[in-house]
């Protein structure tokens, strides 16, 4: 009983400080905001997490988990697979909210053992797929590029990007990944 | 001559906002530290600019300013005007933070004029030189979003990154831009 309510707590933890990290980055993030939306305390996250940094490495870590596990990745159809990570991030602004404070606030350093397997197994599949428009590496930095690239437009490009609907929107990512890759 | 000291110190406040801002973002900016770096006072720049908010428009606006100036748009030629953005965001590294750091941290709201107008007369430009291939605000997405992605690549990939040196990166964005217009 003491076990599952820990679990409930540390679950419930993760969520508020999931939401609170992406409105707010690392730097911005309030502990006490994390600790009474998550009916918490704390003393008790920090006792479970560490401190903040750590609490955002164990967020973080479990975003790229979900994102990879529903954004199936096919080396021989891309233009397929960027729709995919087009539709992810269309329904969960905050995954890429949170890559992106990521990249903001920690550029340098060891980085997530996570991200670094994924990266290197997807740059391996696409050297065996046999691209041959782009290495490997820019094709990958590529279609990341234009599958999320209506979520990097600035406010000011919102009511322009408004009269482009979310269908009109992923229909021109898989059209300009397809292009991409056509010989 | 105190005239010319006033402007003197504004563009060393100026300066000094750029890289803090660049650095930390809005809400993890230190007017303490903008003060001293431009061995000036908070109520000094509390006077010239209001507030931190007020002080990151004017550091913003000359950012996207000198952008527009440097990167002149070409709407006949757009795989050479990605190349151009590509060399900018690769020297300037600080105007593609600031540009992140805002979309974050103001995702809504009235927009800075500056940028309202760049974009609307991008659009229009784009329209009048008679892209088929993806409705005018579509291609001027898809072709920023190609332009800096190399610069919105995690850390963890830049192990991967590196082997693909600067003049490859840059090619790279050239010939994806090509092929995304090409008949």
């Amino acid at each position: 009983m003491v076990v599952r309510d820990a679990e409930a707590s540390r679950r419930r933890i993760l969520r508020a400080a999931t939401a609170e990290f992406a409105e707010h980055g690392i730097a911005g993030a309030r502990m006490d905001r994390v600790a009474a939306q998550a009916e918490s305390s704390k003393e008790r996250i920090y006792a479970y997490y560490g401190n903040k940094d750590a609490l955002f490495d164990a967020v973080f870590t479990a975003s790229v988990a979900r994102t990879l596990e529903a954004v199936a990745f096919d080396p021989d159809d891309l233009p397929s697979y960027a729709g995919r990570m087009f539709d992810y991030f269309a329904d969960h602004p905050a995954a890429q909210r949170l890559t992106t404070w990521y990249r903001l606030e920690r550029p340098t350093g060891r980085g997530l053992d996570a991200v670094i397997e994924a990266n290197r197994e997807r740059v391996e599949a696409l050297s065996r797929a046999g691209h041959r428009e782009f290495p490997p590496v820019a094709l990958l930095t590529l279609v990341q590029a234009i599958a999320s690239g209506w979520g990097t437009m600035n406010p000011e490009f919102a009511g322009a990007a408004a009269t482009v609907d979310r269908a009109e929107r992923r229909r021109t990512v898989v059209e300009a990944v397809r292009r991409l890759i056509a010989n």
